[in-house]
């Protein structure tokens, strides 16, 4: 019955623990902004701080950037390294809070209290969830379950600099036999776990024809327009059906997993109302694919911005001298970025005249994500998630992509179970974030319960 | 004898015609600007008082804008009326002028001697070759031959607001056997008559998708993409030969009078020179036409400007709400702008996907003007101009459209001789403009032929 004694203890601290979260919260910590940089080390001590109340042997870890924090409990037993990120997003527009966003509150609201600042949901309060459940832990039982190392890091919200170098100098001492990341949403209301995140392809053609712009009545009809030769190009990428068209692109996509397909079906995913939100009504990708598909498991091709010519006020009969568009490719499986952009760029040159020339930006390459879900602590996370939450949870798929989780993978060669209680209404990046305090405490629960059931 | 008089008196005169032409280029008549409204009535107010001067009962007539200048003189016989303008472009960016560009210099240069200032080419140089051969004319013949009428717009950098309703109100004063309008360049060396223009169409698409921009990693391969439906859009127009794929769009596309091939084969277009100065090497437009037939006598379809999504420095995976692009026509022969319109917007229409919609602007509408060339003053002329240049003059088409010659067709019922002494390289538009005072001599000259030629 220790576990109910864990859980009661939660119940019973969750107003110092929200004390805890606004002291975290009132610190501006904005790491992409070097004026904050004193910000962020502040935060990161705070944590280092709190890591030894709870029985961790602590230490900040300077970066050519902002600090990590690395917590270490414990000598034997199954190992577990936990994520998250002190950092946040800046509040601009501040004039669109209703509140100070470095002022945390708590609310009323017609759907429960929140607790409302900047990096309430993203990831402080997220990253709270499992240091309180550790304290409770420790405050019942005087000591953690296994051997469990907290890593925090200052710069997810400025590209992460500094992160793959601090994991490859101090990859032994972090690799654990599973880490657990809390930066995700529920599915609705229901506790998930992401078992698969797509990669992404960042890519920048620029195509150049004539020397300067031109008199589209002297010139037009005779001089090679290179707006004309970029809509060519990009509307080959995908054929009738939607399918991609650059050669090979399919190369490591996988089928969908049956037990997979069972359990997305069983969401009832709402594509209707999640289009409509947003305008729209008709899934728009590959003919045969299911909606959560379409974002989840298969592979896109997207305009991300385009470029041209005269696009100010009116109009002006300029033949353009170039013309530009940024695409993204989200990746999935095992296809290989590196071969989908040199078959990308192929496909683009064979398609460039003679009196044009291209050139291509290199806007990142990551690989998709995929956990192996056969490995025994998915299912007892999700067994632990689904007593708390008194529903099944389920492993779900997202369309973005969380590059550390890729990192865990590639440099530490350990999965990871990504499991997080934000809501698609948290507002993150954006003005007004909050993050429910029911999600805080069944997070703190939660954790408490995937602890007890990874230690047994 | 007696045009050799006039000639021989141009010839003398030309000091003091110079000195005339700095009178009227020191004059700011920037018609654009407001605040040189007033510069505009003075200019006018010159040239009027120039025109009585040589004997015409000329005055300056108000409009809601700048005023026209109109000169009348003699009774009977043939008539004629000439058409320039006073007003010149904005004379910006300054800094760029080697000398004030309203303190007009004479300089000699590698090429001969030019005038330089804003407007010495564009168009009050032009003009002045008209009046001073009137001048030299009167001086040695005590009349002028036949009827002429000179019209003199000042706004023709803006857009001509005031032009119709003046033609309209003014149509029996204003109307004669034919037009001379003095505001185009030669072909290289050869004196040209320019006897056909393009048409314009200008159109903006904006197609919208979702009510929002979208995360591509959240939406993507689920949400319509609107810049990839303008993508397709855009390039469904021209197909594999670069032909124009609207329906109906050739309808009123004449052939090529055999003539005036023959006299463009005979220019001797250096098509690779052309395209070299502005970095290109291949005629673009529709397989088995001649460079000067694509851009003299074969309609087009060029994109102008696009602008869709993120634009700025490094990516952003967003998923754009709108994409738009302006476009234009340029039209021939009795090629219906209206009718273009209508099946251009029905093709666009009928590719925009259900959770997509488009709207279009309207930037304009013009038909081609093609001059019957047949008339009998258009051989007149041409061989008076041939004469004055020793060498044989052109009919030749321009790409670009001169508005105030299809506004003489249409509401006045009469051809223009389009007849001008400007070069590709007198930057009118530009900073330094000038132009050369051979051209402004020769141009006298031949203007004195011509009204010998058309009297005759």
């Amino acid at each position: 019955m220790s576990l109910d004694a864990v859980l009661a203890r939660i119940d019973a601290d969750l107003d110092p623990a929200l004390e805890r979260l606004k002291q975290l919260l009132a610190i501006p910590s904005v790491s992409t902004d070097p004026a904050h940089a004193g910000d962020c080390d502040q935060a990161a001590a705070l944590l280092a701080e709190d890591l030894r109340a709870i029985g961790f042997e602590a230490s900040v870890r300077p970066t050519p950037g902002r600090p990590m924090v690395v917590g270490h409990v414990g000598s034997e037993g199954p190992s577990l390294l936990f994520y998250g990120h002190y950092d946040v997003q800046p509040a601009d527009p501040l004039e669109l809070w209703h509140s100070p966003p470095f002022e945390p509150q708590i609310e009323d609201t017609p759907k429960g209290k929140v607790i409302r600042a900047r990096g309430a949901a993203d990831d402080k309060g997220q990253l709270m969830t499992f240091l309180e459940a550790c304290r409770a832990w420790k405050a019942v039982h005087g000591s953690l379950p296994g051997r469990i190392t907290i890593f925090l890091e200052g710069e997810e919200e400025s590209g992460s600099p500094s992160l793959i170098p601090f994991l490859k100098e101090n990859a032994d001492e972090l690799r654990a036999d599973v880490a657990l990341i809390c930066d995700t949403d529920m599915f609705g209301q229901t506790p998930a776990i992401v078992t698969q995140l797509r990669g992404l392809l960042g890519e920048e053609i620029i195509i150049t024809g004539p020397s300067r712009d031109l008199h589209s009545g002297l010139y037009g009809g005779l001089a090679m327009n290179p707006a004309r030769v970029l809509t060519k190009v990009l509307a080959s990428l995908h054929d009738e059906s939607g399918r991609i068209t650059v050669p090979g692109f399919y190369d490591g996509v996988p089928p969908l997993d049956p037990e997979l397909a069972r359990q997305w079906e069983g969401l009832g995913f709402d594509a209707s109302g999640f289009l409509g939100d947003v305008g729209l009504s008709a899934p728009a990708g590959e003919q045969g694919k299911t909606p959560l598909e379409m974002i989840w498991s298969e592979p896109t091709c997207e305009i991300n911005g385009m470029i041209t010519g005269y696009t100010g006020e009116g109009f002006k009969t300029v033949l353009p001298a170039q013309a530009s568009a940024k695409l993204s490719f989200r990746l999935v499986g095992q296809q290989d970025p590196h071969k989908i952009r040199d078959a990308f760029r192929a496909m683009v040159r064979a398609q460039i005249p003679e009196d044009c020339e291209v050139e291509f930006h290199d806007h990142g390459a990551s690989p998709a994500s995929r956990m192996n879900i056969t490995a025994p602590q998915f299912e007892t996370a999700r067994q632990a998630l689904s007593r708390e939450w008194d529903c099944e949870a389920a492993f779900i798929g997202v369309g973005g992509s969380i590059p550390v989780a890729g990192y865990f993978q590639t440099i530490l060669g350990m999965d990871s179970l990504l499991i997080g209680f934000g809501s698609t209404d948290d507002a993150i990046h954006s003005p007004n974030e909050k993050y429910n305090v029911s999600a805080f405490h069944k997070g703190m629960r939660s954790w408490a319960r995937i602890l007890d059931a990874l230690a047994h």
